[in-house]
């Protein structure tokens, strides 16, 4: 027994067995099957490795934004002069990721609680107080329906934030046009977990006073992160008096991708800019509802000992500021897993070249003598 | 040598190697042999290529979501008529994807800087001075104790905001339990980097009419990006009078799985509703603590040049908007990939019949002298 | 016809084919062979099946996180005294996961429209009018330039909220330095939507009473969902006092990596703290411009009739809570493409141990003619 084990352990270990093969001498054949083969093999290392970097094993990034906005805007309304500085336009004021410049807006200055008539805008119509059901309100509607329709403007009364805003006229041209001069300021950092590496977008090429200077350009700076928001608005397609007046809102994507095999210092950032919800560049306007962009905001405040409130409908440029990292460096894994499918291929080719020989080629009898041995025997059960 | 390399060379071009194999007319193992390949081949077209598609290359999306809650909500507290419109009640205001709606609050009017006693409300008691060590804070007080402990109350006395918010009682019901009606319109836009595709929810059969009047339903209007907060609350398995009077958090899925290779129509999203933290169906309550949803907000303002606040403790229903896209379409490196790894596959079907064959079969011994050569020579060393 | 089709078809069924090998009894090569093949087999159960876990399926997770702050200041400036609470000093106040604490600030107090003189920091100087254009804004500047140059600061004057804020000197040591015990309490959801499994951060061992007493420390409360500012900021590698005056950014990353193969009990987060935009451990403070966090805010209020404001130019510690989740579960398909690419990788060892055996040994010719068999005949076109 013991001996038979060893028999079996030594047999395993200083014997291999190799495929036996037939050496087809059939140049069609031969010429078809090693051109398979290089194919095979030219996607294998071109496109596989080269381009794809199959060898690679991938991280995405996480991502943390800061932002500044800079610069003011005067205004003259009715001889009313007013500056706008960034506590004033920016929402909201610390500095994230998402925020809305305020490029127009609709003002309507100490309301109070009370009753009041609902707005005349075609919406809320009524003839008689049967029309307005105490209580209720109407989707469309600012407060809550009294139950009685106010004769001077053929409107519901509602118990409400009085007097009623009246947003029917949108302010054109809009009131901040030259927010078109602002600067916006990126911070960002991303982290690649996996391979331990952590990347600012002020790179190495990025000083102080390079900073102090520079606005973004696609092709003369592109590494500067001060970005004129006229600039932002125009390179993602749209018009920026139309977005200023009504609001837009804009992705701007920082893209990263990193070759990590390489310098750490070519691991630069790129920055996209493009219009969202369906405002872009197609024109295709009347297939999408709901453009614009704009919310309401209250400053409240108490005057004669009555709660007051300066409530502003704001129309501006909403910025969504968007991390697409993605970082490759080589790892075993990924190789030998491209490796072994890329054997598995090789097999299929193989397989293709025998199908030509043993079925269309003239002496495919011959060829398959050569190749196939039969068993002789027959079972017996 | 010359002509070395060219035999070599015409030979390597001119010939072709192909396995020699041995047909085994052995009917259980052959049988058993084709089922397990038809088996590794149903699973690689049926599985990996048709439910997995495994032929394709998938991107997941990038997001942007804007929000805007519609409805009004009218309080009668003590006598008082109030009414809360989208200003009041939802924070932050301009639309971000992540927001909270009041649905109730403890509001203290007219806080200011002074001394005054720290709430009773169990933590915070104390017998002597001695209890109270100046200039020290507690993990669960509202100020910088002095060093007195009050008789009346039996707490320390503190440096604070004061009158101390009192938010031992909780208003039940919930003092804006009408936010239940409340409508929310979601707008998204997702981007594809490596498609090329950018798509929003508001797709070719949600236009401006159909916004006007619809409201979501899972089965009636499923594309609907128009919410009624209750149905929101409900579907997530929550119970919304509860919800409204501690607060709770919602996550709103928007979930987009695109098949590139057909019609980007066919391109929708679907919303999916659940509850966060552990607020959740399984009704574990005793296992999951720190339940609820609320947070402390403050509207500075001077009074009679003393800077006064009114501070509003606000329970609400925070809801968390996020976008989960993945979008698949052919490609030709991961079908090669498929197929590679498909073949190894097969190989391991061959490696198991011929187990069979070698091992279990009782011929097994003409079948080994079929399959294997051996070479006779020996080595010299 | 049906007959052959038949014959073909039993052919199939109770034939199989199987490769014919020659068995190479050569010590040397067997040897080898046999190492690569266990190495092969060594590295696809060890690496990618125990190490890599590639029968797994793996899932990133979404999350959702709440935060609160906890904790007040005492500032007693110019006999001053003054307290903040959490309303005071969290923006935005509704526990977003990205947020900041104040620390140190620049106030102006009672800032109207108006026209005064630019400040006098070495960025905006003039000789004479003419150096102040008038209606126009420099990037640095705070207003509208007027027109007229100011000889008693030689800066133009301006249109602007007046007077004019005075940053240049930042408060040291930092206002409220005591922010450094102030606690924060994170709630994390997450869901691997794949798996169908939500989990949150305050797991089976965190119950209420622990959560009332806890603070977080890597080895001893390593799941304590409650943070000490000032540790948050250590850990991260800053130093607290001068990240409280200037400001910083500082990512708080938790970390997810599940195995539901095992009980979901061993799911458990892991926190990570790390500083943001370059202002890490590196000290490399002379490469990395633009330190520091803050942004402005202010609060607006009416005096006498007039629109005044508060304008806090507000330093601090920002926030940056990520989630990293990664789950996974066993499944067929890695699993069987795991295989795949592992027999490829298989036959990549047949090929390296034949070119051994054909090129290299010196009976290579004998075995040449034991593996290969030549077709006789040549092609006759």
């Amino acid at each position: 027994m013991k001996s038979q084990i060893k028999t079996t352990f030594s047999n395993f270990f200083f014997e291999y067995e190799t495929p036996r093969q037939v050496l087809v001498k059939n140049k069609r054949v031969a010429v078809v099957c090693r051109i398979i083969q290089m194919g095979v093999l030219a996607y294998i290392i071109g496109w596989v490795f080269m381009y794809e970097k199959g060898y690679q094993v991938v991280d995405t990034a996480i991502g943390s934004i800061f932002t500044k906005m800079k610069g003011v805007s005067f205004t003259n309304i009715s001889k009313k002069e007013r500056i706008w500085d960034v506590a004033d336009y920016v929402f909201p004021e610390q500095g994230d990721s998402s925020f809305v410049v305020m490029t127009n807006y609709i003002v309507t200055v100490g309301q109070k609680q009370g009753k009041c008539a609902e707005l005349p805008d075609g919406k809320n119509k009524c003839n008689s107080d049967a029309d307005c059901d105490e209580g209720k309100y109407k989707r469309m509607g600012n407060g809550h329906m009294t139950g009685r329709c106010m004769n001077e403007t053929s409107t519901c009364e509602i118990y409400s934030w009085c007097p009623v805003e009246d947003d029917r006229k949108i302010p054109d041209p809009p009131v901040l046009l030259t927010a078109e001069n602002y600067t916006l300021f990126i911070k960002n950092s991303i982290t690649f977990r996996q391979f331990n590496v952590v990347r600012s977008n002020l790179v190495e090429s990025v000083n102080q006073s390079y900073i102090n200077t520079c606005l973004y350009h696609p092709k003369t700076d592109p590494l500067c992160p001060i970005f004129r928001l006229g600039d932002i608005v125009e390179r993602s397609g749209l018009n920026f008096s139309e977005i200023a007046r009504v609001g837009g809102a804009i992705g701007v994507l920082i893209d990263w991708d990193c070759n990590l095999d390489l310098s750490i210092r070519h691991c630069k950032p790129k920055y996209e800019f493009y219009g969202l919800y369906g405002t872009g560049k197609n024109g295709d306007k009347e297939e999408k509802p709901s453009l614009g962009y704009n919310f309401r905001y209250a400053k409240y405040y108490v005057e004669d000992a009555v709660e007051k409130r300066t409530l502003m409908k704001v129309f501006g440029v909403r910025i969504d500021i968007i991390v697409h990292g993605r970082a490759g460096k080589f790892d075993i894994i990924p190789t030998l897993t491209a490796i072994g499918s890329g054997v598995g291929i090789f097999g299929v080719a193989t397989v293709v070249c025998d199908m030509l020989l043993l079925y269309l080629v003239p002496k495919r009898d011959f060829y398959k003598n050569m190749k196939f041995k039969h068993t002789q025997i027959l079972e017996e059960e």
